[in-house]
């Protein structure tokens, strides 16, 4: 496979070095696949913890840092991380404030998550967890448990992370925090498959003439193929049908995330931004953030994923007060 | 052609608009292909201006910002701007502290340049050019002429624009910058081709079991195809030759920045990153300072940049000052 790897065995502990090289002054690596912040604030404060599989970088480890997330736990390419990790990073956050636990909705990351909660609560580990599951490729009205976690775990990672640096408490942050996820909707589009990089295996196959909206992050699959369509026809079927599903009106303000899935270039990002401005402009909605960038990739997949948040003023205080990891500063 | 686009004729006005939306803060278009600071700094200092073609995205124009450029002049996909655009830039950049000209070694963006520059002689503007040509794919010792602009125009952007924030000369910048210039070396290696998004074509071929180590940032010939390589080999190849150009021995400090080209994954760089950190610990040579991203990119071509430089204290200092520009902030 044209990948620049060593053997494909020791993928995500490669990774992981390198990447505790690359941002030695934000991060440090513990017992191989806990990622936590190099310089943890001195004073008692909530703990941030998630976890999930590599292979999606910066996505979830890029994360860690001031305003952000306190632990982050990796699973090996795709794969949630086993129990036994889980509990450990919920025993190194261990602290009075307490812990916000959060979890992408994806059946091996929920199975460990809830095994990890079992052992917490019967060692008093203080800690509240948020399930998020914004994807709405199977219908914006789907029981939860259908919905996929997608890239919406990143801005409610930064807006709870805020909150937390601010020294809000436990119970705050999780209202928080909960208000947003139900604020949010993700739909994803593919292209171009991508590699496995362990297995060498296309992780989906899609004609040349094709592309797939609701496809999830390893090739789940979505509403069927459909015919290529331009950049802003894309936007605006797929900012329609995430308008109407956090039922965003005129005179309201949104968060918008074009999440790059590998392969999609900032060009594209960027113009598929301008069709969607211009489809908020005509229903009186105002872009009050956003951003295009490679935050929760596939590796070298074509794709990307919207997800929209309406916002209030809290919300987007939070959403722009610093903050600063290996794949987001903010001053 | 599987790209997120609309009409092919418009892509850089389109991605420019979509650019100015998602940066509104940072970045302001002038006259449709200028871009230049939001919030141009009050106090009268040394101007960075420097110009390219789109399709490279976040470069160049991912750069404008405080700590960084001031203008941008951008081209059409793959094509530098023409001389009437780059004079106007040079225009509006006017002002008694000078102006830092930055030049990648291309033949169109050169010829552009030289024409702009004669205009700015005749017209009093205040200003000294700065030409990048640190590909060593010719040979280290290749004449300067033959050696392209890569990747490294954006840290010398870095250091340039950190001492003309803090307040430093024309000259004092020209000289700083002529020394980082000189102190740095890029080698690139590509794996699989992209697509040019105006005419749909590949831009090279390579056979399923090779890449190529020297290829130029718009598909030009490297140093000839070769058998894959794993991540650890090709980055002892391409580390040895640029450490030998730089001339760097036991001791040294040395920047690192591995370029994705865009489809080669934070991952894979990350892997290369560990792989380059002790092949420089064995000649006990320092990592100073690195970068794994996607800074200059070829639309979705697989493979890297990496460019590796000789740093000193004052280099590092202005390395480390804070910025704040579309894609990068440092606090």
């Amino acid at each position: 496979m044209k990948k620049f790897i060593n053997d494909p065995q020791h993928l995500t502990r490669e990774l992981l070095e390198g990447f505790a090289i690359a941002h030695k002054d934000l991060v440090t690596l513990r017992s191989e696949k806990i990622v936590c912040r190099a310089r943890p604030k001195a004073d008692d404060k909530v703990a941030l913890v998630t976890l999930g599989g590599a292979g999606h970088e910066p996505a979830l480890s890029g994360f860690v840092g001031e305003g952000m997330l306190d632990y982050s736990v990796v699973g090996d390419i795709f794969a949630a991380p086993g129990p036994p990790k889980v509990i450990e990073a919920l025993r190194l956050a261990k602290r009075p404030a307490g812990i916000l636990f959060v979890v992408l909705n994806h059946a091996g990351d929920v199975l460990s998550a809830n095994l990890a909660v079992e052992m917490a609560n019967q060692e008093n580990i203080r800690h509240q967890m948020i399930l998020t599951h914004e994807d709405i490729a199977p219908g914006a009205n789907a029981p939860a448990e259908d919905r996929r976690g997608l890239v919406g775990c990143i801005p409610l990672y930064k807006i709870a992370g805020a909150a937390a640096e601010a020294g809000k408490s436990l119970d705050e942050i999780h209202a928080l925090a909960s208000r947003f996820n139900n604020n949010m909707a993700t739909l994803a589009v593919a292209m171009k498959t991508a590699t496995h990089p362990a297995t060498g295996q296309a992780i989906f196959d899609l004609a040349d003439d094709e592309m797939e909206i609701g496809m999830g992050q390893h090739g789940e699959a979505g509403t069927g193929p459909c015919k290529l369509l331009s950049a802003d026809r894309t936007a605006e079927l797929m900012l329609g049908r995430l308008l109407e599903a956090v039922k965003a009106s005129q005179g309201d303000r949104v968060l918008l995330i074009l999440n790059g899935s590998g392969a999609t270039t900032l060009m594209e990002l960027y113009i598929v931004l301008r069709a969607c401005q211009r489809f908020l402009e005509a229903k009186g909605i105002t872009l009050a953030a956003s951003h295009c960038g490679e935050w929760l990739t596939v590796q070298e997949m074509a794709g990307f994923q919207m997800c929209v948040a309406t916002m209030d003023d809290e919300l987007l205080r939070y959403w722009h007060a610093p903050c600063q990891t290996p794949a987001l500063t903010v001053k």
